[in-house]
């Protein structure tokens, strides 16, 4: 690989440091975050992705399977499989989109709701725990760049 | 469940709306920080625990695999793996701890600092991307807050 100019000013990982470099921390920070709802979510019988699934459609229900794939950051085919089991389960339901004779929405049931307000809370305190000690103003901050961050990002209008 | 004083105040994530829930935004941006590495990875012919294994030796050499573990945000199980297969490929190697008969520590070899090598140009653009047009103040704020939740969340001492 030929060296362009951002190489030549590019600093090494070994010079930065981990704990400057943003996607490691907010790595560090996320995977506590998947753990300490782990527990809950076994209680409750649902995976990471069907609980993600249930969290973008108690909020934005009637998604077509591939935008509730990027709001759930879940790959489709892993989508589909919780997805199923959602069904099965009474928590979810799928409809035929009336616009688009090959497109699905689905749709969130009481019974799926229900379950999803059974998690929220858990996953209200977890988020809590993560700003303890920080003033509302460094934390609307912090929300402003990862808006600013989302849309730099991001491959959809959304 | 009883409701607390916690409950009563408590705010619906239907109220609130997933872009003013910071883990939902951050696990959409890392999200998309992991898939703009896939290719990268690919090419490299590593996993993703793989690959953070040996950004966190590239920096951090000789760790247990324990803490090994704690910062590559991997699970011990998933990471022994990687690292059965990083070793086979020359990339790392075991070794006693001299003070701890029980203990393992793990070293990156030159091959695997080269492998590391050729991938941090990726890593670092892929950051780089996320940060576009967001001024380095608010930038280190981002990082400043990062480290306090961090802090927050963590149940070891780094």
């Amino acid at each position: 690989m030929k060296d362009s100019p951002a190489d030549a000013r590019r600093t090494a990982l070994g010079e930065l440091g981990l704990n400057n470099f943003p996607p490691y921390l907010m790595n560090r920070i996320m995977g506590r975050y998947n753990t300490s709802l782990r527990d809950e979510l076994a209680a409750l019988g649902l995976t990471t992705p069907q609980a993600r699934a249930l969290a973008v459609l108690a909020v934005n229900d009637g998604l077509l399977i591939r935008d509730l794939a990027v709001f759930a950051v879940v790959e489709q085919s892993t989508l589909s499989r919780a997805l199923d089991r959602l069904q099965t389960d009474g928590k979810i339901r799928r409809e035929a989109d009336p616009d688009d004779s090959r497109g699905v929405r689905i749709f969130i049931t009481p019974e799926g709701r229900a379950t999803f307000e059974g998690l929220w809370p858990h996953m209200d305190d977890v988020a809590a725990m993560m700003f303890r000690d920080i003033p509302d103003e460094e934390r609307r901050a912090f929300v402003a760049t990862l808006h600013k961050m989302l849309s730099n990002v991001r491959q959809h209008e959304f």
